[in-house]
């Protein structure tokens, strides 16, 4: 165990080297594994071993978890070669673990099986043969005093039709309910039914007063092709082949090795992907790659809907929640797949099969220019390798990739798609002038919400100690009769980041920020080595300061936070974001305002869409692209990509479409050349 | 001719009908025939022509010309059937049609032939076998008293190296000489030589000062493929096939159809593609799309670079200048081509060949949802249909794609490439405090600099005289007992645009323009149907407002510009960009404030990007991406996507990359599932 690489992910013997640890440290004792993953060695330790100036750091992982019927949660630190633990940290009974499906899954019979739920479903006189279909979610606290782990458990039917209801993707989120379930995650009971608003203006809802509300028959809205009424016919097949094979290489210790770059592909339950040691022809440009977390929060005020406030690594996991991706379905072309481990609740490992796959794609023109003298074109291809997961929590589907290109560019590429979460709505009120989503349906309302994303970089820009944070603004000049005369002058000023902080984005100024290394100047321009980040500024969230979304959402006031590079700081929401009031996470460590010498520095980028539903996005919804960039810049001394081959049809087989008679007539009729 | 539609582009004869209805005006006079293009109908006239109710529009065609010799340009109209002139411009001296390449061939032998620019080049005394490159330029004034239509000609050698020089691709820029040569287009002749600065604080250059200047011997720098040391060998090709055929159709009246999606593929020598009644199922969405200007401001404040900023459509055009694309270099999969035509000087058609080409692409996953219970996941993929054109202007290429997709969004696409503009610089002087650009090879700077580009969207949302416009914020409501308890609120918040105005985009804001139609109510949601344009706020012109750039560029204050559709209001930098002192064009309508009723709204979108060059973008840079999106918002009561069928082995035909030993024998002893 000593012995392995510390980038690769967690194995299926580490899991049960895990559970075996700490159950001979409870013998006897039912235990509630929670989640294992590697515990990360200091970037030193694993700097010095990848260059071989130390040894393999020792091997370890971590395991938050319960005796069963407790509400205290542990979280220990174990050490495989010796199954012993080397830490342990008592976290109360006011850290509350990421739930995974197996919670998921188990919620829908408690739930289903309650007393208290069962009376609710009576009120409704449901019609015979309808079906109730409970959706858990983490629940977020309105109170800054922690209560016990709950969750609340939204309730739906399955669809009405019969055929729609037998099939496995019968889309019950047509029918919510007028109510939902909360459940005590220790007692695994239900404690309490909140009826829900069905009016615009209907902030609380009193219990009571609710209870003779009708059920509310909606319609269907299916989106399985094979409950469409008709699919397109006109369609025609694309097929992309690489009929010599694929040009990237993957060896032991998950290394990726295509065009020059190369890096290890580590995994684990809440970031799924992450990059480590990213190389290119042998230079280091990035220590650590990673999402660090999501938060969505709601914009419909009324109780409980106030709660809603996701945050769907550190409550649910994008490695957890990944897909099983199916070849020929989720990609085209040549397709590598990859299985990566978690643990079930007894702590036994689980495969999480295809969690990971890898193509190449074409990209489009990647240069390109004629000498119009000479009418000669010089035009090479983007080549892209792409990474990607899908996750599903709960309703809604990220489909999560890094890219790889031959201009050595990274790039980062969220797709949101699935369903959006969506509320019962009184089909006799008037929602038209509601401000905080639409009606996308009888009976169904669609809020308003935000997806905002926190990344975390870890650069080694040609080096693991010697880089360093600027950002940079371009700006106009004014006039200036000695050095802008004609007033177009316009420049370039660049700022050191030396303390930890934050800064916000300006289109108006191009602000960008950049990662260098001050100690290796470009031959060419003598600038500093670096990686930029191109993204445009987005929206952030827009919750108050000071409510519990504000105060929860540590990532979410600014577009960048920079902080002091510490395996202990890695979830910027907190480790524990599942009924989190804040207090711990990346707001409290920029705000520390420490000094960021040479080598230390994290950057953080918060990123999002504001999503104004449309009738477009239901019932499930097309994807919502958003791309991040890390861009050379001084990094090389000419454009990376000239190495590429030309683009050549000898190569690239394509076929000319044939062109219409009154075309081929015109043509060779022409006067003209 | 009368009875031609009105959305087909310019045909042969229809060049050689203008111009024979020229000469017949100027009987025995030689003629400079500048540009012929089809001279609009109004849109009452065409709309009743495509619902029905009228007959084609009388088909027109506008010429900008001269007689040899004179400075005077005419515009003049006229009608094809009757070959008469229906309407003349006098435009006078101080107006001054774009250059093609004819002029650029020109130029050339002009300069070179001149004894002034002989006497520079015997002044540097360059080596043996040194071949002179010119470069020629539109002409930025310097003052607001416009001059004689002229060019800045930049000066280069071609390669050192004799294999180099003697390339169809031999890159001269890596070469630029220290002078520039200022050429009359009347005359045909040099009238100043402009000696360059070459030292960063040197904003005045002296000609006689700098008599004694040597010539600096720079490194050759070469793009083309056959000219590199080593290309890549480990990239394994892509082939990209349609076995049954591609999903378009291409009818008469340059009509395509795809996937629900119906429209003209109109094309000029100025705008390029332009499309023509975009409809979707047959409901109208845009009457006219087009990218109708750009400008590229440079932040060099020397003289005489203080005068570049090139107006690459009204000084060039995006038509004139396009590529003739090939088979699978250009594109890869089954690539439909389009020929397109315009004139020479002589006024004789001039065929573009392969100027435009279109295909169809897979984009990644359209819509995917998973049932976590059940495991089924549905998923579709997103399809493209790529219009494409390739504009080369001097140095430099802009990809232009309008691309259509199955989730009936429209998209802009701009890909910046090929080889900055360069200027010359002192070996020996110290070029690292300047912030106005950076060096890239010995002796050559390349200046910062903005591409700013304008798009014009004319609407026709479900009608064709229903439209208006508004604008969407998404905004906190702020902390509020009764309705907003919690502090979680946000809201949209509509604005109409009822007058002629500009508009700034605000990402903190979300700030968006939509296009509605407020007749036709959603039936999901209530609202009105509409298309918004989702873009990023990018940064504005940075040149003074007082400067002549910021006099010229009409477009480049804002991002959003409305106006009153009119025909004779195409161009955002006004009709004729060559050495324009602005007060004609887009700021100037935009001031009118005059009323904009239903129907009438004209949306011009400005964006860009800031250029800090990299030597990454040496010797050729690779693309710069930047995507405009065009998407529906309650247009549709549901997913348009919904009826595009699964993504299924069977059809795509992918193939699974075989995995190590190491990761399939931890598979077979899988034991987890």
């Amino acid at each position: 165990m000593g012995t392995r690489h510390p980038f690769l992910s967690l194995q299926p013997d580490e899991v049960q080297l895990t559970t075996d640890s700490i159950h001979a440290k409870h013998p006897g004792k039912e235990l509630l594994i929670r989640v294992v993953g590697v515990k990360e060695p200091p970037k030193a330790e694993c700097v010095a071993f990848i260059q071989g100036r130390g040894p393999a750091p020792s091997r370890r992982t971590y395991v938050s978890y319960q005796l069963k019927g407790e509400a205290t949660v542990f979280e220990d630190i174990i050490e495989l070669s010796s199954g012993k633990t080397i830490k342990t940290r008592d976290m109360g009974t006011a850290c509350y673990p990421p739930a995974t499906n197996i919670d998921m899954h188990r919620l829908e019979d408690i739930v289903m099986s309650d007393p208290l739920v069962q009376a609710e479903i009576d009120r409704l006189k449901l019609p015979e043969g309808c079906v109730v279909q409970p959706e858990p979610w983490p629940y977020g606290t309105e109170s800054a005093t922690p209560e016990r782990r709950q969750y609340q458990v939204w309730m739906f039917l399955k669809p009405l039709d019969p055929k729609a209801r037998g099939h496995p993707s019968g889309n019950h989120f047509a029918h919510p309910l007028d109510f939902s379930v909360v459940v005590d995650d220790l007692t695994m009971k239900v404690i309490r039914i909140d009826r829900l608003p069905m009016k615009p203006d209907e902030i609380y809802v009193d219990n009571e007063a609710a209870e003779n509300r009708p059920w509310q028959n909606n319609p269907d809205a299916e989106y399985a092709s094979e409950l469409q009424p008709k699919l397109r016919e006109d369609l025609k097949p694309i097929n992309i082949s690489q009929p010599d094979g694929v040009s990237f290489r993957v060896s032991e210790n998950e290394v990726v090795e295509w065009q020059k770059w190369r890096f290890h592909l580590d995994f684990n339950w809440r970031e799924g992907v992450v990059l480590r040691n990213v190389t290119y022809d042998g230079r280091p440009v990035f220590y650590r790659l990673s999402l660090a977390e999501m938060t969505v929060p709601y914009g419909d005020p009324r109780v409980p809907y106030h709660r809603k406030s996701a945050y769907d690594l550190g409550e649910g996991g994008a490695g957890c929640t990944a897909n099983n991706l199916e070849l020929g379905c989720d990609c085209l072309g040549a397709i590598r797949y990859f299985d990566r481990w978690m643990n079930d609740h007894e702590g036994k490992p689980m495969t999480l099969k295809n969690a990971i796959c890898m193509h190449e794609v074409d990209n489009g023109i990647g240069w390109k220019h004629t000498n119009y003298r000479t009418g000669r074109a010089e035009v090479t291809r983007n080549r892209e390798l792409v990474i990607q997961t899908i996750m599903t929590i709960s309703n809604y589907e990220y489909i999560l990739q890094w890219v790889f290109d031959t201009a050595a560019n990274i790039h980062y590429e969220v797709r949101a798609t699935g369903i959006m979460s969506l509320v019962p709505a009184d089909q006799n009120a008037d929602h038209d002038g509601i401000n905080y989503g639409i009606m996308v349906s009888p009976g169904v309302m669609a809020p308003i919400h935000q997806h905002i994303f926190c990344l975390r970089l870890d650069p080694s820009i040609d080096s693991y100690d010697e880089g360093t944070i600027v950002y940079e603004d371009v700006k106009r000049q004014g006039w200036n009769a000695a050095t802008n005369p004609y007033g177009v002058a316009f420049g370039v000023e660049s700022t050191p980041i030396e303390k930890e902080s934050f800064l916000d984005l300006d289109a108006s100024l191009n602000r960008a920020v950049k990662m260098i290394n001050p100690t290796r100047k470009n031959e060419a321009s003598h600038k500093p080595s670096g990686y930029k980040v191109m993204i445009p500024p987005t929206q952030l969230q827009l919750a108050e300061p000071g409510s519990l979304h504000g105060m929860r959402a540590e990532f979410a006031d600014h577009h960048f936070y920079f902080t002091k590079q510490d395996e202990d700081e890695l979830y910027p929401a907190g480790d524990f974001p599942w009924q989190s009031v804040g207090g711990t996470g990346l707001r409290t460590w920029a705000s520390r305002k420490g000094d960021i010498k040479a080598g230390e520095g994290i950057v953080w980028c918060t990123f999002g869409f504001t999503h104004v539903p449309r009738p477009e996005d239901w019932p499930v919804m097309p994807v919502e692209v958003f791309r991040v960039g890390l861009k050379p810049v001084n990094f090389f001394e000419k454009n990376p990509a000239l190495d590429v081959p030309p683009s050549r049809q000898a190569v690239n087989k394509s076929v000319e479409v044939a062109r219409s008679e009154r075309e081929v007539q015109l043509r060779s009729t022409d006067c003209c050349h």
